[in-house]
């Protein structure tokens, strides 16, 4: 099938409008042809496993005479976003974007100033912050996240976006995406495959930059969400205010439950790297004919981190890997993506 | 601008291989001319005041040298389903299906047999049944509707839609479909639009048969959605079950809420006919440039139904266009469609 590929690699231009004038309808010509030639994109992968598994799976299921073939229509693959298609440690963006909104919730509400847990984040004192309780954090991620109109909420969120920089790399957070995943993103699209995102961030949050970091529109994010309260302003004109009121968790049991609540389709492909992504993975295993499913596993110290506590790598609260979800990995069939091993590079940048 | 459509109309074949051969990117164009050439699609339509709204809509948003032009990421276009796509009237559809799935639910619960509301509905007394109170209703829509998985639940409502019929036609509901609606939503799409249904109705019911009967995918159908519970069957194989937890009451303000949650953008139209879409309507018209909100009345006993009670048409509880709402589409230059005037043909099969 890769020399299929190829060949109709060729002449990409003659195809394009050989294929419009022959046939009946010309679009899902053009789209295939396109489909069979972007294996060239996934330049920052090392050849191996990894990389084979998903060339085989989008030949399988994109070829017309594959028994594998799956309809364009039915061409979903979803994705994680921390830690699966950006930088997740050493805490995960979005809780970071919560800490540094404190100052300006408090210049709002003096009287928090000296009220727990708003007082240990006003005083920068990183060892404290990672001391807080659960529901310290939910309540630092409440009144920064809620309260305010859906288009306050945007506005504040682009400004930190486009400028904000990770403590290591002194870089914009979403410079810190993986350019194989980028890669793999744009790949599975000329490919006729719809990429989501089905994040345990808030859906909000990540829409106010998915399409310019991954191509990938704000009605293709799924994420945790609040419930909004419609209302009207003075002039009378309505608008929408996110409110404290959780109606999706989207981590774990979650993640199944946001996709057929906002997709209603079983995805055909699903990316994780945590226990959080267990179960959309499994979901995706569920369904019947070619599926992929595959986990990053951060194995590479030296260009990102190393965490698991899989394989005996150094165990950590933010995006945990156990070694039991390996072990369903090897069980299971899915693919385990070693960022030291199959990563050429890793960041655009790189 | 009409000219134009009709210059662009007189031969599509050539313009379709011209514009690949001569363009890049070739997708963008053939959407385009397509585009323009579609009103001929609105045949079922009286010339008049709604038809030339809806023109001139998508005239205004499609042609590039417009100034309220709007890129096609950006067209988006939400109707409500009952009584603004199929026929509502004497009861919502998915109310019938409730109603008659309660033998099957007494069946597997025989101690529900002699209690009500089960012994009304199971009595058959029409009359009776109308008079449930609230609570009664919401016990029957979640014995019904939930404590099953999905995939059971699809089975089952796709084997009733696909063959009950409504008691007046004798038909199908699926055939009880607006033959002009239809041809909006061919129409749209034709111009680049994105069609999504947000109904009161639920969710995981319309996606049983949106595709088929409106050409609506079931990641475009935004609805009232339970909550879903993960779990595994006894082969360990993982599996959805509807709960009795609602998450999306996508009724009134709830539409806004909706198509905030599942969609994440603004429309650029919005179609109901009653006083659950006003909100939907008002909230798409506050957004900026070119809007289009419309609202079906149903003023055409004879070969529809009348209710209102706006204009004096006789009051009903089941899709209640009320005086108020009226005024405020008046009042905000929203299109009042009244079939009895705008809709040549009411059914496909008229």
């Amino acid at each position: 099938m890769k020399r299929n590929a190829r060949a109709f690699g060729i002449n990409r231009r003659v195809l394009l409008s050989t294929a419009v004038l022959l046939s009946t309808p010309p679009l899902l010509r053009i789209a295939s042809t396109l489909a069979q030639d972007a294996s060239k994109l996934l330049t920052a992968w090392n050849d191996g496993p990894a990389k084979q598994a998903i060339t085989e799976f989008v030949h399988a299921t994109t070829d017309q005479s594959s028994p594998k073939f799956v309809q364009s229509e039915e061409r979903i693959a979803t994705f994680d976003q921390d830690g699966t298609l950006w930088v997740e440690h050493p805490m995960y963006t979005q809780v970071v974007y919560c800490f540094e909104r404190v100052p300006a919730v408090v210049a709002q509400k003096p009287e928090l100033k000296d009220r727990e847990p708003y007082k240990t984040v006003l005083s920068g004192d990183h060892e404290a912050m990672a001391k807080l309780s659960l529901p310290d954090l939910e309540e630092i991620l409440f009144a920064t996240l809620t309260g305010m109109s859906v288009e306050v909420f945007e506005t504040e969120a682009r400004k930190w976006i486009e400028t904000a920089k990770h403590s290591r790399w002194k870089r914009l957070y979403t410079d810190l995406t993986y350019q194989p995943m980028v890669e793999l993103l744009q790949y599975l699209r000329a490919n006729g495959y719809r990429t989501y995102i089905v994040t345990g961030g808030g859906q909000d949050f990540v829409r106010v930059y998915s399409q310019k970091v991954y191509g990938i529109p704000p009605e293709q994010v799924v994420g945790t969400a609040g419930g909004t309260k419609y209302g009207y302003d003075k002039d009378g004109k309505p608008f929408l205010t996110k409110e404290p009121k959780l109606l999706l968790n989207d981590n774990d049991a979650g993640k199944p439950e946001g996709i057929h609540l906002e997709i209603g389709r079983r995805p055909r492909a699903a990316f994780g790297n945590s226990t959080g992504d267990r179960q959309m993975l499994e979901y995706t295993g569920a369904g019947d004919g070619a599926r992929l499913m595959m986990l990053v596993l951060h194995d590479d110290a030296q260009r990102e981190y190393e965490y698991g506590p899989a394989r005996g790598l150094p165990d950590t609260k933010v995006g945990t890997f156990t070694q039991q979800l390996y072990d369903e990995a090897m069980k299971d069939g899915w693919t385990v993506i070693s960022m030291k091993n199959d990563w050429k590079r890793i960041f655009a940048f790189d």
